[in-house]
């Protein structure tokens, strides 16, 4: 019998930091970690492709991240910022570090000769050395957008320029319909013994992948959730507004009755014990990834419920 | 009677020195000066497009240019140059500052969306405000390649990554040959009242701009060049290396040689007062351009032999 092969679907921030704990379990247990992350986040920007969830993976599990911004890299700089700024080059609201642009130039180039995104990631993770295989959902162009009052504006305009606080109507994952999960995604899913999903928020950093035709159909092992939701609030970012935009309860019960279908288990925090979500076994375990043994804890409880 | 128009044909940084003396002189005299600068050294790196002769002239101009390495910009900062090669990334051995690269962003990306080099040159100018009018040779790809033992290279590799040690055979302008004028080029010179050769490298710097067809054949007014060569010896820059290559004597009388049936005058320092220069007047001034009186005197020397 071979080794447990793990498959995470995860997004930015709250997807990297849930990974460090798998990828920790596994070199304990001895199983392979694969991670499916989303691409709706992705823009392009002063001729960048820009990838906020795949960077955040990968420089989190490769220690190239800023630990108090979260975001970015460590010990940046931002003078290219400042002279984009000075030229009157738009958009001035994004946060383009220097050290950040390298990544950015690396792939854009790769791009331009034709290379598709999956390549590109494997190529930049032979510096970072994640210690798991880090995917892109799809090597096709999957891009979020929201729609707002009068026009559809890119996730990133809605959620850094204006920091959520336009109405959102809806979300659409622009490209999705017929976009194809990135080479080694199926692979991944079909050999998996687990599928876990992040505590990512669900509508923008799950939903987009969970969008691409053929990855939900590959779900055979079981598929274990964790709330992004204790309490009733979002641990990080701003998934209430997201949340509030689809009509879906800003709670433990209400992410988890939106991935329901799929799910074998679904883990929430104690404060949360007495969420139901029909069908599926609620399993109550601390949410908090207040360091690695925590989320280290996270994953073994999730592990267990998918047995 | 309208101002004077001068024009001046330049390379990079001695291009770019001389230009400091032309506009003082034109300011007091109340001249309009017009620059055509070189795009030969251009180059693509990293999906970049660098223009190392306008930068320089430009951030010389617009008071950006690091005063002591006499190229990129000061106050700079190589943190991107750094990550790429943290990646791998060739090229490794250009000097790709992070405040330069903003330029480049810029310039690529309107390259991107259709703008010629001439109209991207005036969106940078509007930050720079050089104070005189900075255009391209052309809008056209002009690239000067090196003929080396068995094969031929980009200008800047061997320039800048061989330091010139590569014996040159010759030098190939890619692209001159089906070149045009850039925008607002022949125009400048059809007006001009004098035409002046900046001391710049005569090779690499003057003559891909004159082998742009068109430019020399509008050469109405007076032409006077100033030499790059005193005593023997480039004042800066490799020249020797490119005047061996194409068997030009390294000397005020062997570049003058070059331009002379273009000229009307030719300026050279006054250690060189007995050069020679079939059918051209040879003018000896001062031509170290030591501070900006200095190269203003020269400007004053150029435009009385121009009369």
């Amino acid at each position: 019998m071979g080794c447990m092969r793990i498959v995470v679907l995860a997004g930015g921030i709250g997807g990297a930091r849930f990974l460090l704990g798998v990828r920790a379990h596994a070199k304990t247990i001895g199983a392979e970690v694969t991670a499916i992350v989303n691409v709706g986040d992705d823009v392009w920007m002063h001729g960048l492709r820009i990838c906020p969830d795949l960077d955040s993976v990968m420089y989190t599990l490769g220690d190239g991240i800023d630990p108090d911004r979260q975001w970015g890299r460590k010990n940046e700089s931002w003078n290219v910022k400042e002279e984009l700024a000075a030229y009157g080059a738009e958009p001035t609201w994004f946060g383009l570090g220097d050290r950040d642009i390298a990544t950015h130039l690396v792939r854009s180039t790769m791009l331009a000769a034709g290379e598709p995104l999956s390549a590109i990631t494997a190529r930049l993770c032979q510096r970072w050395q994640p210690g798991i295989t880090v995917l892109p959902a799809s090597d096709d162009r999957v891009e979020t957008h929201v729609v707002i009052q009068d026009r559809a504006i890119h996730f990133q305009e809605w959620w850094v320029r204006h920091k959520a606080e336009l109405p959102a109507k809806r979300f659409v994952f622009l490209g999705a319909d017929s976009a194809k999960p990135a080479a080694g995604v199926l692979d991944a899913l079909n050999a998996a013994d687990v599928v876990l999903f992040a505590p990512s928020n669900p509508v923008v950093s799950i939903a987009p992948i969970l969008a691409i035709p053929g990855i939900k159909e590959a779900f055979k092992a079981p598929v274990v959730g964790v709330s992004p939701i204790i309490g009733g609030a979002a641990v990080r970012g701003m998934a209430e507004k997201c949340l509030s935009a689809i009509g879906v309860e800003c709670s433990a019960a209400g992410v988890g009755g939106l991935y329901a279908p799929m799910l074998k288990a679904w883990l929430v925090d104690p404060v949360d014990a007495q969420a139901e979500v029909p069908g599926v076994n609620v399993v109550p375990t601390p949410l908090w990834m207040t360091d690695e043994a925590a989320t280290v804890g996270m994953v073994q409880a999730a592990l267990r419920s998918a047995e």
